[in-house]
């Protein structure tokens, strides 16, 4: 497609995109909450500090029903722009490709059928450990185990998250695992000083370098979750771990605990993988041998302030756009002409 | 198969058949409760009263891990005869169709990943309503939801349940919308007196009828949450539904909100469909036009008591035992013979 970049690997990314054109897909969207988030002026994902525990089962709702439960609108930034869970919705929509709710650690449940795990959310890692050593192993067993039910249900498993502060839990993996990542954010003048702040004294608190035990007192439940559903899917199918940052850090944490490789992929969009202010391709080259692929979604040429901010640096990623907007187009044949299109339409629909 | 039979719509069953042979299957495993089931002598599914609660997550966790974590053994009668759910997970296991679990209104979560729906659990009809009628809409709702995401992940949606008490609130349902129902029983001296009183009592209170107010009114929230799943997903692809008289019951319910007869078949054991207390092939022919296919599982020759009491009458079906055979048979090829002996080779596993 005219708009896909193949990063890494590029013939394994082409076997990819060709499983995902004539196979089915099925988007897991994996919900989950680290108190880290409610640290002033470190995530912008929802109105305001009470607002955003509600952005996960939201964003749900709204990729379900096309309207929320939980809450009156949308998720949103305080200045209106919307949650990256519109271009997911339309992605999937456009090209029928089913999609499972998942809560491992949201703190409130989202109104429709999803996939329960009873894992407990994160807890804040600038002042305690987010989780305990067997937490972690539940998280792992329990992701292993639906990893495989899912991709036995499909040719192409698409993983999506949406978990606020997540970016800030990553990084704080990432480095602990040994990893110079520097992290996007859904906010472009990203508090990178507030972040290093934090990551800083949560790794002070890091006193054995196995992996449990690193991503419990510096993580959250989604990363080890995640990483468990990669490492027994990638047995069974090909998957596509759909995000930025936080995929990043499920890729170091899943390194450690075994993947198949040859049958995952990281699908974004280029809002990430042309981060300046991140280094995104170089990090997952160093963490796995796996490729990337990037996609435009073209949302610079929005008549729609709101929608052009994505491509100005807020809301870069997630809800997994990128990677089911990927899917999508394969499956559709839809240009990034065409996706803009109903996009802008699912805008107007929502903000009138 | 040799130990099929095949009623109803034969050609319709045949091709239904073939296809499950050819494509792929997936086992929704659906659980609830209905206080009903604490009414004395009215079940013996689960050791004690205490205990009946458990039944169904301990038998999800069963089917899931072959042990179970919210008790301490497999379910089973006061006298040590197992679930029926062996039977289920044996068919599962031996042909690797990939199963999911629905908590729709049990009392226990099960300790594995589940689909949530939030439902709450059935009351007791022999002296107040089961729900209100807006439960009773959400349930179908949820139900239609979930049936459409399962339908399109596969080519046959096999639908069972676990709900002890059951079979009391499918004769309220049938009764109540006009269907002459004699009912089965996880109990060979079935307590047809007893199970008379209670639907009588109930039937009392039913003033409209209105199948969601019916429902509501003597039902269980399995009922009209199946029906549901029947009423979407039959609109993509195959759907048996996978037990006796609760999918009776399922089906009554279903034929008033609207379902694809020419997808729906019912699956279950010849324990149900030989039984002359009961009327159950009179009673679904009567109901719709869909054929049942029913198996033998040859438990009758088996050298263990536990297992040969299953074809003297208790618990004769459950944990859709019969269509998840019949699932199983076909993708292997497995006679009955062989069926037997993986069944009597876990049946010593779980009591030595």
């Amino acid at each position: 497609m005219e708009n896909f970049e193949l990063i890494g690997n590029i013939e394994q990314a082409q076997n990819f995109l060709e499983t995902i054109k004539s196979g089915k897909s099925l988007f897991a969207f994996v919900i989950s909450y680290t108190e880290t988030c409610e640290i002033p002026g470190i995530t912008f994902a929802g109105a305001d500090k009470n607002s955003i525990q509600f952005t996960p089962p939201a964003d749900a709702e709204y990729l379900h029903y096309g309207y929320c439960k939980t809450i009156d609108k949308i998720p949103m930034t305080p200045d209106g722009k919307p949650t990256p869970g519109l271009l997911t919705k339309i992605a999937l929509e456009s090209s029928s490709i089913p999609h499972l709710t998942i809560n491992a650690g949201s703190k409130i449940s989202p109104q429709l059928p999803f996939i329960e795990t009873g894992l407990p959310f994160g807890k804040n890692i600038s002042i305690e450990d987010a989780m305990t050593d067997s937490e972690v192993s539940q998280a792992v067993d329990f992701g292993r185990i639906l990893g495989r039910s899912l991709a036995s249900l499909t040719d192409c498993l698409v993983i999506g998250e949406s978990i606020p502060g997540g970016t800030t839990t990553a990084l704080a993996v990432l480095r602990a695992l040994g990893f110079d990542a520097k992290v996007s954010s859904s906010i472009p003048e990203n508090p990178i000083e507030l972040k290093n702040q934090i990551v800083e004294s949560a790794l002070k608190r890091i006193d054995s370098d196995h992996p449990y035990s690193i991503v419990a007192k510096v993580g959250d439940p989604m990363i080890p979750f995640v990483a468990g559903m990669l490492s027994s899917a990638s047995g069974v199918s090909k998957v596509m771990l759909a995000g930025g940052t936080q995929m990043a850090a499920v890729l170091a944490f899943a390194s450690k605990i075994g993947f198949n490789e040859e049958n995952t992929i990281i699908g974004t969009t280029s809002y990430i993988t042309n981060d300046e202010n991140a280094n995104f391709k170089e990090l997952v080259q160093k963490i796995a041998n796996i490729p990337i692929i990037s996609v435009d979604p073209n949302l610079k040429n929005s008549r729609h302030s709101g929608l052009r901010a994505f491509s100005e640096g807020f809301a870069k990623e997630g809800v997994g756009a990128g990677g089911c907007i990927i899917s999508s187009m394969l499956k559709t044949g839809n240009d990034s002409e065409k996706f803009l299109k109903m996009v802008e339409e699912e805008y107007r629909r929502v903000f009138t």
